[in-house]
């Protein structure tokens, strides 16, 4: 960032990524032992970086709600960022997208092999949920949540493992892959793709943050609702810029969907109801936001720097 | 099994497989909704088969040990058999061993196409922790265990998913690739494949079963050492039979190891030597399960059949 000249929420951005950052590593597996090589790979993948959105958003809305301790949440975040990570690995594959560059490095396959960095994809899912059961010693304490799953860190741990699969991340990208194969989609299929795809992380690590701090089922059903209007609008922006993005800003090329014959929110409604849905569900996210609680200045504006941001 | 006669032991290994195989295809989830897709390739890849020997393994232990809730040990079955069953598909696809049919069938990649058995792969290994917490309303009452993890269900868990991953099948899958790449290994190496790669979740079974029975963690370290012994004589078994086994008995082609020049335990000790090892581990495990509890006939010679078997 040297010669930048950053904004203030530009810089408290940039100290957060880095706590998040410190955070996520702290839970890596030493490379050691026969199986060092594994290591060694899940931990490149995850250490080729990012912007660590789902760690910061969980420990943004744990906070909010009044969450304040850190070690009951940081596995949590770390775990989130194992699954984010290994989605990227496994899409990456030759079986998947044939990926060789991500974030302007090697992929894991291209580092590794393919068969390898499939099994630094599996580790990473595992080890996901290894690091959060490691929050089960500070989760003893917590207060009760009513309904059929009345302990909070189960329900955590329900929600982490539910928005990850077929009913949430792997779900969508079954959808995405079986989308490209079709010659239209409807506005349905591509919002099922959206949110759960995209959406189905930035949600459950919104709502993990809110359910350990102590939320009750009001503000969990809200916060749902933000991460969902969040993902979807994040989404139909990338799809918006596609069309009228500079490529040398976003850096990546532009008009691949239109290459591609990909069907997208925009082919469907139209640059001008596409930013306006953007609009709409950011101002919902934000209002809802608000309602939550005080401390809210951040998080808005990271609400808003993401959906609206033209990269 | 029709025009075959079978033993007394071998119609009850019969009537417990089938058993196990309805637990376990009960907890697969529907074919709807836009990734159906993924959910039929799941699906597919389980109900292929086998001898569903781990969650056989899991509830005989959780029997010997006193357990009598089936509600809480199903699920468990359940998320043992979509680890095993994933960790089989992702070594079947083309990155990896690149095999075309498994028991007779056509692999996952082969009739999904190998993106899809990837994305299948994933969607096991994350179902199998959603079907596990699946067990947690049926955990509630549970006597406490000593130690940092009081908490028998979160206990479960942990082993479930440690053994699972790099300090457990993953590790043992990932030395298991290095080693094909050594000129030689030594016995400490082939033991932590062996240990790892497939003792590991026959371990994890048994523990859980106990752990979910409410053993004590004296009678939990006996059966971690009956897992480990029955895993690593099943693998040495696998490797004298590639010697001297009959091909028309076994199924699969022998002397492989001696053509793939693989280094095992036969190759470093002789077969007398290896046939004493298996018959020692075997006698050890047998030893030890007798010492647990008084109902133990089926499981004893579940034991001897598996590690003495010729195919």
């Amino acid at each position: 960032m040297m010669g930048v000249i950053m904004s203030d929420f530009e810089e408290l951005l940039h100290t957060k990524v880095n706590e998040c950052e410190d955070i996520i590593i702290g839970f890596l597996p030493e490379e050691t032992g026969y199986q060092s090589k594994v290591i060694e790979a899940m931990n490149y993948s995850v250490k080729v970086g990012g912007k660590r959105l789902r760690p910061m958003l969980m420990r943004e809305f744990y906070r909010l709600l009044g969450g304040d301790n850190d070690q009951l949440i940081a596995p949590f975040m770390a775990a989130m960022e194992m699954i984010h990570t290994y989605s990227l690995v496994h899409d990456d594959l030759p079986a998947m997208d044939n990926d060789e560059y991500r974030r302007g490095k090697k992929t894991t396959h291209v580092v590794y092999g393919p068969g390898m960095a499939t099994l630094a994809g599996d580790g990473l899912l595992n080890y996901a949920f290894e690091t959060a059961l490691k929050a089960y010693p500070y989760a003893k304490n917590l207060e009760k949540v009513g309904g059929e799953i009345e302990d909070r860190f189960i329900y955590a741990l329900n929600i982490l493992a539910t928005k990850a699969g077929i009913y949430g991340m792997v779900g969508g990208q079954c959808a995405d892959i079986e989308g490209e194969g079709k010659q239209t989609l409807t506005e349905d299929e591509i919002l099922f793709i959206h949110e759960n795809k995209t959406a189905a992380l930035i949600e459950s690590s919104m709502m993990i943050g809110a359910v350990l701090a102590g939320a009750d089922q009001k503000a969990i059903e809200s916060i749902k609702k933000i991460g969902s209007n969040v993902g979807i609008a994040f989404q139909i922006q990338d799809d918006i810029l596609d069309v009228v993005g500079d490529q040398a800003v976003i850096g990546k090329p532009v008009g691949s969907d239109e290459k591609n014959e990909k069907v997208t929110y925009v082919t469907l409604h139209g640059l001008d109801n596409s930013r306006k849905e953007v609009e709409r569900r950011s101002n919902e996210a934000v209002e809802l936001v608000k309602s939550l609680g005080e401390d809210n200045e951040f998080l808005v504006e990271l609400i808003e720097y993401l959906i609206s941001r033209n990269k």
